[in-house]
Formats: structure tokens, C-alpha cells, sequence
């Protein structure tokens, strides 16, 4: 599938960037997201967006078995709210880590950690770069890459 | 209905403003952040608020009809999150762009496009503007004003 | 308990900074972000964060009684979004006003007034402060400290 997202520097001051990255249907944002913050080399930012999407994909982390659950959400929703954050992962690449809340038809509301967010008509990211890098690394009791300061 | 909004410039930097917008009980959200942003000038910002209304109107996107359906929230609820962007409408005005999530006495949360807001007691607006003006073109596929770069 | 949360200074401009606080299993939030706006004498700022809690009190303000209603969630949640701001109280200590979107393992969403957060494994918060102070006075109607400009 040909990505069709469009991204645009809004703001540099002090070595800090501000982004729109401006989704449109059929895009996946994680995927999208990905690429932008390896194209660009961002190691630590902020990510803030809304929108509304076609499916998506949740998930839930469970501390028991250290792995998340997938819950799918296999029809539209409103992107009420995508919080979230660019880091450096172990691996030196940029690690993407985004929550969302997601309304549907009836008003109500789902919530979790974001695995798979397929766009229809728009999301509307703004990545809000920070000079120093963020990094993770991988936590022992949890199994997770984590931010370490 | 007079206005009781206080607004209030916090920070200004390379042409970037900041400003909270403090809402009172009786003020509607949309009708102040679409003054303030008019009587300012914004041509591209984001905003993000909590706080609290005694009622609220959600909308939900249908892609099969490309119309809004309205979700009415006839209670006092929480603003567990209020995110959106101002941009320059295809009319060359401030656009306005808000999603919420809301939450119940029960503490159930509800989602979705905001359309209305009726402030009680206080909603706590923080606009950020970005140097770079986000404009707004018609698509379409939707029928609706969507963020082009 | 003692207290394990790292912060670390991102950026700073114009007299602005800009914190990463990181939290860890048992980990109380709105104490952590008490102590650590303390220690750096923050007087405006905006919070935003996600992660995960072993267990979380939200609240609703019941304009009725003029009391906040305790809402117990004594399992763990994504927290899919946390806004909210620091100002200045009435006693000129910092006073922290947050918001709260948690999801469930089913992907059902919870959202109100944060009074308690009990971080597993982490939650990644961002303070960004603003060089103008917010300050709070009393309303009178509601009983509660609001932001004044």
C-alpha cells in the first residue's frame, strides 16, 4: 500500500522542531509515525493528536503474563484523544509509544495502549520535538523497553 | 448571554504564543475558544483543556452518510480531555477542531467530536499557537474541511 | 514507602522548561508530581503523561453537594491519557489539577478528577512550564480553587 501521509516542519527554535503530520484514509498511523521519526531522526518528542479511524487496534498490558491482549475495534471511531511519546529505543531506532481513546456511534468510550490505527478521513498529529533525547531500555520485572532517565 | 471568559497571554517567543483561556459556569467552549481565536488572529494552534460542564453535545462522523450525528449529554460531567487545533478555514476564519472525553458520576467515560460545551464550574483552556499557519481545505471524499500542508 | 522516580530537565528557553518525570512500580503520582513541583518551585505548567496503574481514585464533582465523589479502581489500567496543569494555590504552594482516561482489559474506558494513581510498571510524564504563573483564588459558587488571570 502507498503511504499517502503528509508531514510539514511548523516551528524550529533551539534545536526544537514542531511537526504536522497530517494523515489521510487508508493510512496505519504507527506505521506512519514510524517512519517519519526514522526519516527525521527524532529521538525524543511528544505526540498529540485527533481524527477518526476506519478499525483500530488497542491492546492491554497484563503484569501477570507480561504481554499485551489485542482488543480490536473493528469499525469507526472518533480519535478523542492519541497521547503519546518518541524515544530511542534499546535497538538505537526510534521507539513510538502511543495511547488513544476512541468514541464510537453510541458516544461511549474505549481506552488503551495503541498497537494499529487505520485512518478515515484524517488524523491530525503534531510531534512536538524535545533537544534531549529520550531513552529506553529494557526493564526486567516488566519484559518492556522502558524511558530511563 | 453575556461572555465571562478571561483570557491571558503566558509566554511569546519567535512569534509563538501561549495563553490559557479560563471558561466560567455558563460559558460555552466552541463560541469563546472561536471569539478568542478570531480576536487574536490564530491561524494555527493547539489546545488542550480539563475541567468540567453541567452539559455537552458529542458528535460522531457517519462516512456512510458524511454527516455528524449529535450524541446529547444532558448531565454534569468531568473534561477528562479536551484536544484539538485552530487552522484557517477554507473561509480564511479560525476553524475550530475539538475532540473530548468526558467522564460520569459513575465514572464511565464517553467520546467523541465536541460540538458543544457548557462550562460549570471552570474549563481551563491552554492555546498554543505555531508560527506556521495549518489551513483547511474541503475534501471530497468526506465532505468535510480537513488539514492540508 | 520510598520514593523511586527519576525527573530530568529536557529543554529550557526563555526561562521555560521542560521535565520528563518518570514514575515506577509504587510510585503514587499526584505525591511524586506534589514533591517534584516543590523542589523546582513551579508556578504554571502542563502536564501530560500515559503509562500504566496497579490501582487509581478518580472523582466527580458533585455540584449538588459541592464534594468531589471518590470513584475506586482497584485494578490494573492503561492510562490512556493524564492532562493537567500546575498553578499556584491559595497557600502559594503548587497546586496540581489533573485529569485521568483509564482503559480496562476489555478496552472499556473510565475518566474523571485524578486523586490517585498507583503506577505498574511506568508512566512517562511530561511537564512543560510556562514562564507566566497561573495562580488560584477561591469561587465562591463552587467551593473549590479555580484558576484566576
Amino acid at each position: 500500500m502507498e503511504h499517502t501521509h503528509e508531514d510539514k516542519l511548523l516551528h524550529e527554535a533551539d534545536g526544537k522542531r514542531t511537526f504536522a503530520v497530517i494523515l489521510q484514509t487508508d493510512d496505519e498511523a504507527m506505521r506512519c509515525l514510524k517512519e517519519f521519526a526514522e526519516r527525521e531522526r527524532i529521538g525524543g518528542a511528544q505526540v498529540t493528536a485527533i481524527g477518526a479511524l476506519r478499525r483500530a487496534k488497542l491492546a492491554y498490558f497484563d503484569c501477570e503474563t507480561k504481554a499485551y491482549q489485542a482488543i480490536e475495534v473493528s469499525y469507526q471511531v472518533e480519535v478523542a484523544s492519541l497521547v503519546g511519546d518518541i524515544a530511542v529505543g534499546p535497538d538505537g531506532k526510534p521507539s513510538i509509544h502511543v495511547h488513544a481513546v476512541l468514541g464510537r456511534r453510541d458516544g461511549s468510550a474505549m481506552a488503551g495502549h495503541l498497537e494499529e490505527a487505520h485512518v478515515r478521513p484524517t488524523l491530525e498529529i503534531i510531534v512536538t520535538e524535545s533537544p534531549g533525547h529520550l531513552w529506553k531500555a529494557k526493564d526486567e520485572e516488566s519484559g518492556l523497553a522502558l524511558i530511563t532517565l
